[in-house]
């Protein structure tokens, strides 16, 4: 089916020029118009694709997700304690521009989703791609015997997918109290409370099984 | 100052009227015309308090926040153990209608952050009086020796304001998933783990000191 392929490939093509858009120059520049002449289409052959300025961002928005996703595919959770999980973890926070301008996209489409079903829509998918990797951190704690075990799961996976949006937003809101540094640093101690440290000498050792 | 009191009055007017607005016909209904026809003023006289639609928002928000404050100051935090802290903090969440709207305006007034510098300032604002809230909680928790001495309270103040704003977005975006009762659940969790019960042989009596 050539034209369906025709069809995604377009659709990557305006992807790339839209994210170059918007890493460079923000995302309030972002419109049919600037898209367009970045990606030396006219206005009107894009609007073929969007008609509003929610399947705009609702497309960006996915595709950061799907790029965030293949980041946190190409890490390595091998390795012992919780440092892989923390890495994991990191990796969704808006630690540099690029994952900034992704949570700010984030952020511009969560607040359409008060007023627009279709940015909800969008937004729903995001939404468990965070959920899935808060849910995914916590069973890998609990896989490795790090998982506090008077803890419940399903509450900590809700409880870490609320702390990983709500740090989010203070990364961007707040850039001077909540610095990059200062991010891990509360990540970090949510992980020390999931998985506290156990005294050697209580730890089964890896290979007693 | 016959002129500044006048000044107040009116807008406070304008607030009660803008906040019966939002709470009956949600927040995309509030513009400065359907706020001027709830007032019974025109939208000339309103323009001459509002030009933006991110000075109303703004406004709208520190009105909320007020009212917010109001509720919290109101709240008795006396009595032992983790309960009047978990009060507290609960009523800061979006767990019935009118705290819905408060925070699906929060959600509108910190997208517009991303392009305008307006709203940044409002919600600094905004945001410092949930960051004290969660500052005198993780205090309140130290005071009565309920804070597990192992944490360092200032990355606490912002890992709890942290999943406050998220908890609250959850509510607000996945209402399905992440109902009152387990927004409830959540919190309770965390408090939990900033505040471990004590074995009551080893918990010092209150009156020990």
């Amino acid at each position: 089916m050539p034209k369906v392929v025709d069809h995604a490939a377009r659709r990557a093509e305006l992807a790339q020029a839209l994210w170059r858009v918007v890493e460079r120059d923000g995302v309030d520049a972002a419109s049919v118009r600037s898209v367009a002449a970045e990606a030396g289409w006219s206005p009107s052959a894009l609007r073929h694709y969007f008609t509003t300025q929610t399947e705009l961002l609702a497309f960006a928005v996915e595709h950061v997700v799907e790029q965030g996703a293949a980041r946190i595919r190409a890490l390595d959770v091998g390795g012992p304690g919780v440092g892989p999980v923390l890495r994991l973890l990191e990796e969704s926070l808006p630690l540099d521009l690029a994952r900034r301008r992704e949570a700010e996209l984030w952020l511009l489409l969560a607040a359409r989703t008060v007023t627009d079903d279709a940015a909800t829509a969008t937004l729903r998918t995001v939404d468990s791609g965070l959920r899935g990797l808060a849910e995914w951190s916590v069973a890998l704690l609990a896989e490795r015997g790090l998982l506090d075990p008077a803890l419940d799961a399903g509450v900590e996976a809700d409880r870490l997918h609320a702390l990983l949006d709500g740090l989010a937003i203070h990364v961007v809101m707040r850039p001077a109290a909540v610095t990059p540094e200062r991010a891990r640093a509360v990540l970090a101690a949510h992980v020390a409370d999931l998985a506290p440290p156990v005294d050697p000498g209580e730890r089964p050792a890896p290979d007693a099984g």
